[in-house]
């Protein structure tokens, strides 16, 4: 009993070791100490809704059994007393304990004891994430539920229910209420009458009386929402575990008022009314989104008290009742760059609990959004030593560049040919868009694989494995591909004409007019890619290639520790392929990864974890924000950019990875048509 | 030049010596140094909304010409900057200003001089009550306007639009703005368009955001409310000067419902749903209430940014949209017996300012309620070392008696005889209502006066006075005098029997079976004052006297220094009159008196002055609550305390004032019929 010998404890013959792991933490304490007062004394994280009143199930702990050297004692099962009526009540009610399993508030020490805290019974427990280069999520909601116990009102000593119910809530739990919903104090007498005078407490941000259950309620959601222009995407949370237990999804209806953000800037100019219009429609969806989650769950929606939101600065306006027509002209201003926090459904009408509050995300800038914001929460380059470079590709490409000592952020007009668009064969990614290409660089022949199919198009059985989706068009990653792997063949040059030389070698090469076209597939569809599709690929990527550059030639660097692409496109390309095209800059391809969709992680970590928000909000006011439309660099950088890859910059490890064709020469053949720069595509 | 020689600071040859009075506080200022800048320099209290830019006309100060001693200076107006380009266009806008009048903001000082704040120019003025013995109330509302100058956006250095207003208001006036309503981000980018980046924003609390106009806004108003159960009462105040602009009332719509708080609080008992539409009944009847006053001053309802509320438990809770069923049965639970700040539009529906907010007082008991709490506001016996007994007279009277030492409040279920009910000739006090009488002891005969006439009705021309008015019924004022008068006329005895030996000596007394009758009016119609009616008011002062005694023993005194008649009834009845039925208890006539609407009065305090509130929710919690439902001596005292004035108190105020038949006998010949305990008139 090496250490405690030392303190001289071990002579109190009425004191018994205690040991909770995985923490370490240790102590004598009295016999009949119940665990769970010894591990609040300890400051052991154990859960607990109910305070210990034997309900709740939240403080189960293990015995672990055996001798331990280590702190000179024996644990064993019977060190604890006997199962009580609590436990019995419990395991009838939710099932059995597993064997050695406790209920903390029940079982007291006997004798010497190791008792392990498992990670569904700890308070600050964290959600890992599949990709390991990213930080855990530590879980402490918002919003909390407490249990409590409220003493009736008496006659002769008059103090009103609610007042009573504070009192419960300082004594038992320590928490002072400083504010209460109105809906709470309307439905209060009711719910304690019900409970019988015990009833658990929503309190938000430890201040807030927001809800009020009768009785034990011990289930309390979230959802994590991320407006995209295009789609919108809800995640149902349970708060306490962090556990996602629903996703939904839906388009945003919005596109019947413009398919581009432009176009709605546009549609909210020309139609009265027409801004409100386009809130409602989203604020609709977002709420049958949850409603649909929520069914899925097999919950409430009046369960969910809490919402967070990620959109872009269109998005996020038209969500929140503001007229985006500023962000559409320069000098882009912004409503507020600011996280917003509003009534769930008093202010967006998203049909949750009545006290639930929705959260929104700060924007960066006029073209930098909130969902920019949850990608920075998600990929935290801010507490890295090494140098992130973040590209979200959507209509605009916005760019993150920096480390923990510095983070600059810009938005670049790529125009929507990464989302298929303005591609002669383009579409969205979808069942039977293509979205991988190889090319043969002798035969010039093509194979292909499409989404929704596994097999490659030279594999046999492909043509019936595709038979219910057919081959329809070509989505963002497969336009990559495609291109490069023409780049790659000698099909296009390096300042992207489709060389006619090439024509005498394969039949899938035809001249139209001057240019000169590539079928990928003989259909039907006949997919074709053309001298323009090429060319707008070029004009997207020299704006992405350009914004990134910007920033690194405002943080004075030449090379790039880290890339992730992050959204649904950023998602489905081959980091290899961006490279080969040069849509970003070169870095060591495995250091090349995906995100995934970071915004609406980075809303999820911020309903998850209360001080996420307050980094956030802290991080974004230090992003350095650059105006692509103002540097007068970016033209000359864009210009530049156009050719595969790159025609003045190195690519030593795309170079080592991959048998590039010879450099484009200095300047490409065909500038783009317009000067573009303060009216931009949004 | 006495006291700033010794300073030494008159060697400066280019400072001169500046005096503000009232203040009286004065230093020397460098040349040229603006008004208003001294003013502030200096701790004097001199308002401005605009932040000195000469448009809003807040700092007017008026330059004293003469030779002053005191100082050792000679003041004259040319010792200030002539007329300055702001001077001029505030006088073409606003009309000139008076002779010496000044904007404290463009005149600066060139030598000495002596310079007065008005009382309009200063920001902590305080509004003057009528009655000589009540604090004057000190404005500080708990919104004010404050006009900025906001930096434009620009287009390399992003920032919102809400930032660069919130930085305004931090430079320029010092205001950390912590939380924002939605629906001033939403107007916040098209006001600021309008008044070009020049605004003035609504603070509440000095932290709030919860307006915005463009250009200088100056005027914000508020509405103090008094729910009563029978009438609506509203005051429309600017919040500024602390002015009433316009009062309106109305009865309470609720009264359809049910006449008294019982039989409302049992039509909720009785209809699903009955309480929703009494809270839509009273909110919707306050809301026009508030449309009307603004109407009258001729101002817009969302111009009105703050409201408070005042009413007794059941209306509060009512009004609230709470459940009042647990105030109809013991133990008369309170849903909440503090404070409420709720959302008057959101939440209350009261169709003020988007932002505005409506404070409720705190209730103080089952029966005692945020009423009380504004009556004790507006009569602060807290703050006084005499003793004051306070009683509001409803269909419950509230009793407040302390002082700042100590203070307790009770209700007493007086019944509504007070008010006219349950009176044969009884009826509201309103035009054509006998509120005065008086009896001659020789002949018995009665003269009157009604409401709305000022003639007695044995003055010549009083037929034609009360012509178009009519002599209705009896008020409540009207049976008190009525009854004391028969009393001290020897018609009803101590003990509240109608003496039919009377009859002999007049006409106007007639048998009615085994009782009396008194023929106060021949009619028509015939107002008679049956024996039935004396008992109904010997039962309800009974009560009222009760309750106070019971303070009284609980306080352990003898004597009140002073009472204060509260609410309609208190309004119009003679203290005297009221002692000598024993409704109060014996008290220096000299020192009782009436205060009118003392809870609206409350209300209103607490609508101008910030503190007002917290002062109050302080007091309320200290004060001891008594509950005579559960008092064994109340039932006793209440017994006693039905013979006029009082068989076992002396009275020798009432007694060196007022010549008083004989002591009542030791016991009243009737006690009450049934036993009043938990069972109450509400």
């Amino acid at each position: 009993m090496a250490e405690d010998d030392a303190t001289g404890e071990n002579q109190d013959q009425d004191r018994v070791l205690v040991v909770f792991t995985p923490s370490g933490r240790r102590r004598r304490f009295a016999k009949g100490t119940p665990l769970l007062q010894a591990a609040r004394e300890l400051g052991v994280d154990l859960d607990s809704v109910c305070g210990g009143r034997g309900i709740c199930g939240r403080c189960q702990v293990t015995v672990s059994e055996g001798v331990f050297p280590k702190h000179g004692i024996e644990s064993r099962a019977d060190h604890l007393t006997p199962h009580a009526e609590h436990e019995r009540r419990y395991a009838e009610k939710k099932g059995a304990l597993p064997a050695n399993r406790r209920l903390g508030c029940s079982a007291m020490v006997v004798d010497h004891v190791v008792v392990d805290v498992p990670p569904e019974s700890q308070v600050h427990r964290q959600v890992v994430r599949k990709r390991p280069e990213v930080r855990a999520i530590d879980i402490d909601p918002v919003v909390k539920l407490h249990y409590v116990e409220v003493a009736k009102p008496e006659l002769d000593k008059p103090s009103g229910d609610y007042q009573r119910l504070c009192r419960a809530l300082e004594e038992q739990w320590g928490i002072a209420i400083e504010r209460t919903d109105l809906e709470v104090l309307q439905g209060l007498q009711g719910i304690l009458k019900e409970g019988r005078w015990r009833v658990t407490a929503a309190v938000r941000e430890g201040r807030r009386l927001v809800g009020l259950w009768p009785g034990l309620h011990d289930n309390l959601y979230g959802i994590a929402v991320d407006v995209g222009s295009t789609t919108l995407a809800c995640h149902l949370c349970e708060l306490a575990s962090g556990e996602v237990l629903a996703s939904s999804g839906a388009m945003n209806p919005q596109i019947r008022f413009g398919e581009d953000l432009m176009s709605r800037v546009t549609y909210v100019m020309m139609n009265p009314g027409g801004g409100a219009e386009m809130t409602a429609a989203v604020r609709q969806a977002i709420a049958a989104l949850a409603a649909e989650a929520a069914r899925e769950a097999g919950i409430e929606t009046t369960d969910i008290v809490e919402a967070v939101l990620v959109g872009n600065p269109i998005m996020h306006h038209l969500l929140l009742g503001i007229d985006p027509t500023p962000l559409g002209t320069a000098p882009f201003a912004l409503c507020t760059d600011g996280a917003t926090t509003v009534s769930a459904n008093g202010d967006l009408e998203l049909g949750l609990h009545p006290g639930a509050r929705a959260y929104v995300l700060p924007c960066i800038a006029g073209h930098v959004g909130a969902d920019t914001a949850g990608v920075i929460l998600s990929e935290a380059p801010h507490e890295r030593d090494d140098l992130s470079l973040i590209v979200d590709v959507g209509t605009n490409a916005e760019i993150v560049l920096g480390n923990r000592h510095r983070l600059l952020a810009a938005s670049s007009p790529t125009g929507p040919a990464f989302e298929g668009a303005q591609i002669s064969c383009g579409q969205r990614a979808a069942p039977g868009a293509v979205e991988r290409v190889r090319i043969d660089p002798e035969t010039l022949e093509a194979r292909i694989r499409v989404i929704g199919c596994e097999k490659w198009s030279d594999e046999p059985g492909f043509a019936e494995a595709v038979a219910g989706i057919g081959v329809n068009g070509i989505c963002g990653s497969g336009i990559i591909e495609a291109i490069a792997e023409m780049f790659l063949a000698g099909i296009v040059t390096a300042d992207g004409v489709i060389d006619g030389a090439a024509a005498s070698r394969s039949r899938r090469l035809s001249a139209s007019g001057r240019t000169f076209s590539y079928r990928l597939w003989d259909g039907p569809p006949e997919l074709i890619i053309t001298q323009n599709d090429v060319r707008q690929i070029q004009l997207a990527k020299g704006a992405l290639y350009a914004g990134a550059r910007l920033l690194m030639e405002r943080l004075g660097v030449e090379r790039v520790d880290r890339i992730v692409l992050a959204g649904a496109f950023g998602s489905n390309i081959d980091g290899k392929y961006a490279m080969i095209l040069g849509l970003i800059p070169d870095c060591d391809l495995e250091r090349v990864g995906s995100a995934g969709n970071a915004a609406g992680t980075g809303a999820r970590i911020a309903l998850l974890n209360r001080q996420a928000r307050r980094e956030i909000e802290a991080v974004v006011r230090r992003v350095e924000k650059v105006e692509t439309a103002v540097e007068g660099t970016f033209q000359e950088q864009f210009i530049e950019a156009m050719a595969f890859p790159h025609n003045s910059h190195p690519f030593p490890n795309l170079a080592a990875a991959v048998a590039l064709p010879e450099a484009a020469p200095a300047k490409p053949a065909q500038p783009p048509r317009k000067k573009r720069g303060a009216r931009r595509r949004m």
